[in-house]
């Protein structure tokens, strides 16, 4: 395996920056890791970068080098924001201080997605190396965004004001992950997301529990109430009316590619550290986290949360509900059943406001096009196998903006692994994903060249 | 009205103490108001005070002056302790910097009990000055504790231990309410109360929910379930087995002083800032808050709470959650029903535990005692009006311990207003109570010394 050690530095650089998207605090921290990107596509020989900023978002980098327009045009789409780090507690090493160890690179946004990410410029900075000064076979365009993990409004937005400049053969994205460190893997699907704030309003200030209790509604009881009515914990469904409705069963094709998929269930109930599985009735565990729709309560609020004890009625609960969807499953449908449902079931006596968060449509791609087939043989040449065709549980908002809004095709050439810890803390990134990533990807292109 | 202003300006020093016993970041804080306690004693004439400490506790202030043991003795009891002041952000001053605005004090236990409190000790000086050095007609202890925010074990374990040291006609107690400004009250009747913490453990660590949404159950909606499970909502019922089994139905005695009672519902409904009352089916508001026992939720968290949004399953979650109960419910039984049936709600897949915070039995006194009557006199003196007998829906610890424990009588001389905000930004304590709960204090220990 060749070894870049020049670019591992690199990437530690990379990972220093605290580029968590959804904290404001962090505002100049984006634009810096926005810097470091927009130096490194100049460093892969595309000399003209440009940082586009909407609605005082976070920037955009893009670049293009179009050497001749008969040959395929490659996108190149990662992220460059990561996500919040609570509970800072529970990291062995701190987030922002990488840590090489064991083979393995701990920081966040280690793997999701500027490891992957840095992978794939620096394959292009090899390519650049080799094709020198003669006529490129493979046209460059790049589009890095710092919203990834924040809904990617400006992406969406600035994608379709200017399709032109991002029109592509395909788009060519990093940040998914293989099902097994030993079977690489190209996904075809993605889910999609809702993600939305439930705030419950009662009394007009927190009240003493003794003076009131009993005499008025609770909101954090109206809150419990709301919640446990969204999803039926015996037969795993999503209890929303019409939720469903959309859904497209799982087909053959998806059970062939499916009985191809080393999904170890014991090996994900151990990963998560649980002696159980759960879920929708009449699937299977692998079909739950990747082709069927699910409800999580991602966070929860309200009264006193300190040490010890306060005999507090409170004023307000609040929660965070995300929905993984179905390709078929349009969000803000799904987002204006949930809000008509939540009102309907809250008790009497609290006002209801729900408020989305970010939505994105899922995706699920054609796995007959040449570029699949080019991926897949780059990936066997350096990872020794064959990949799988997977659908993956996770969203990313972009790529139905690239190709249900751009009409794009997508290859996801994503290096993580099941382990990484993605959103976790010690989040990690294998240096030889680092490595032969960066092989794969020149070995892709090279043939994406050969096809002109 | 006579006042009182230098009184006045020594009770705004102990408002500056901020003496919150549930956090261990105050201890020092919780000396210092038990010195300014112990001082106020040693200068209302009674030389000899003690400071004990339970299992490094909060320090009891103790004190006692027998001048003739055929007289009768009473004991006086109060906190220096204070709740929690969050959330800080909505109080229009600062809960420690007390202020005095339109014949109001404003300061975090400005009357739950500090400003009660402190008009007993004050009426106490003022007797002493009036007894000089002459014997005494009543024989004064006192026993004031840093922890009834907190459960009140150290008193609970002193007095048991020390019943002689605490013996008495009768225990005379602040810390309750006037049912409206213009009509005086005296409590019989006081709800218990068991607050516990329920912790809800899933996953080894927080997880990506798209990578694991819909394939493991998810601690917050076990959490919500469990919730949802402890209280109907349409009824206003308890749901646990075996909750309502001690509790005895309203008596014909509580019906009589309930009718003269002015409950104005719609005062408390404007109070609290909510449009519609909620609770049991078939009682009275009034009956609901004070002699019907209720389930709150306090407090709950899990996940993620911060701006914005991240796509997190997490590993815990947990809530604070206390029942208020009539006297004949005991709180240790009602905490073993709760712990068997969450754990038997709860779903499979989640680790559950149930713990303690605190426990205390409710109390129902009788109220033909001579001390009843001469309280109510000295009240109708000075407030105008002949006191109304009320129950109260909120918990003193320590009340069943002088009460089923010690066998004590009880007179609840409380000085609050329905409207001072206990526990809750803004608290205030008006200072016509605080002058006039002087003069009524004076006048009950002198008639109760014309009993000798």
């Amino acid at each position: 395996m060749k070894q870049y050690p020049e670019y591992l530095e690199e990437l530690i650089e990379f990972l220093k920056i605290p580029s968590i998207s959804t904290l404001p605090a962090h505002k100049n921290d984006m634009r810096q890791a926005a810097d470091w990107v927009a130096e490194r596509v100049r460093m892969a020989g595309i000399e003209t970068v440009e940082l586009h900023t909407v609605d005082n978002g976070h920037p955009l980098v893009y670049a293009a080098r179009i050497d001749d327009t008969a040959n395929p045009t490659v996108l190149l789409y990662g992220h460059y924001d990561v996500q919040p780090v609570d509970p800072l507690g529970e990291w062995h090493s701190p987030p922002f201080s990488p840590l090489v160890k064991d083979g393995k690179i701990f920081a966040r946004g280690a793997s999701d997605d500027k490891g992957q990410f840095a992978a794939h410029l620096f394959a292009l900075r090899e390519l650049s190396k080799k094709w020198g000064d003669k006529k490129w076979p493979v046209n460059v365009k790049l589009i890095i965004e710092g919203e990834e993990e924040a809904g990617g409004v400006s992406i969406e937005k600035w994608a379709s004001e200017n399709p032109k400049k991002l029109a592509a053969d395909f788009v060519l994205i990093s940040d998914t992950a293989f099902i097994r460190q030993d079977v690489p893997s190209i996904d075809y699907g993605l889910r999609g997301i809702a993600y939305m704030e439930l705030e419950v309003a009662g009394p007009v200030r927190d009240l003493h529990s003794g003076v009131y209790g009993g005499g008025i509604v609770n909101p954090l009881s109206a809150l419990a109430h709301i919640l446990d009515k969204l999803l039926d914990l015996d037969s795993g469904r999503v209890r929303i009316p019409g939720f469903y409705d959309s859904v497209v069963e799982i087909t053959e094709k998806d059970r062939r590619y499916a009985a191809e998929v080393p999904f170890d269930k014991a090996d994900f109930l151990a990963r998560a550290g649980v002696k159980e599985d759960w879920g929708e009735t009449g699937y299977t565990t692998y079909e739950r986290i990747t082709s069927r729709p699910s409800l999580d309560i991602n966070g929860i609020y309200g009264g006193f949360q300190g040490e010890g004890a306060k005999t507090v009625l409170p004023r307000r609960a609040g929660a965070k509900i995300s929905m993984r969807l179905v390709p078929e499953q349009e969000p803000d449908i799904i987002l204006k059943q949930t809000t008509e449902y939540v009102k309907k079931i809250a008790p009497k006596g609290v006002d209801i406001s729900c408020k989305p968060v970010y939505l994105a449509k899922g995706v699920l791609l054609d796995t007959e096009s040449p570029y699949f087939e080019a991926a897949g043989i780059a990936m066997e040449e350096v990872f020794g196998r064959r990949p799988v065709f997977t659908r993956s549980g996770a969203s990313i908002p972009v790529a139905n903006v690239f190709n249900s809004i751009l009409g794009l095709d997508i290859i996801f050439m994503g290096l993580g692994l099941p382990d990484d810890g993605l959103h976790s803390p010690n989040e990690k990134f294998e240096t030889t994903q680092f490595y032969k990533g960066i092989e794969a990807v020149i070995k892709f292109l090279e043939k994406v060249g050969q096809m002109s």
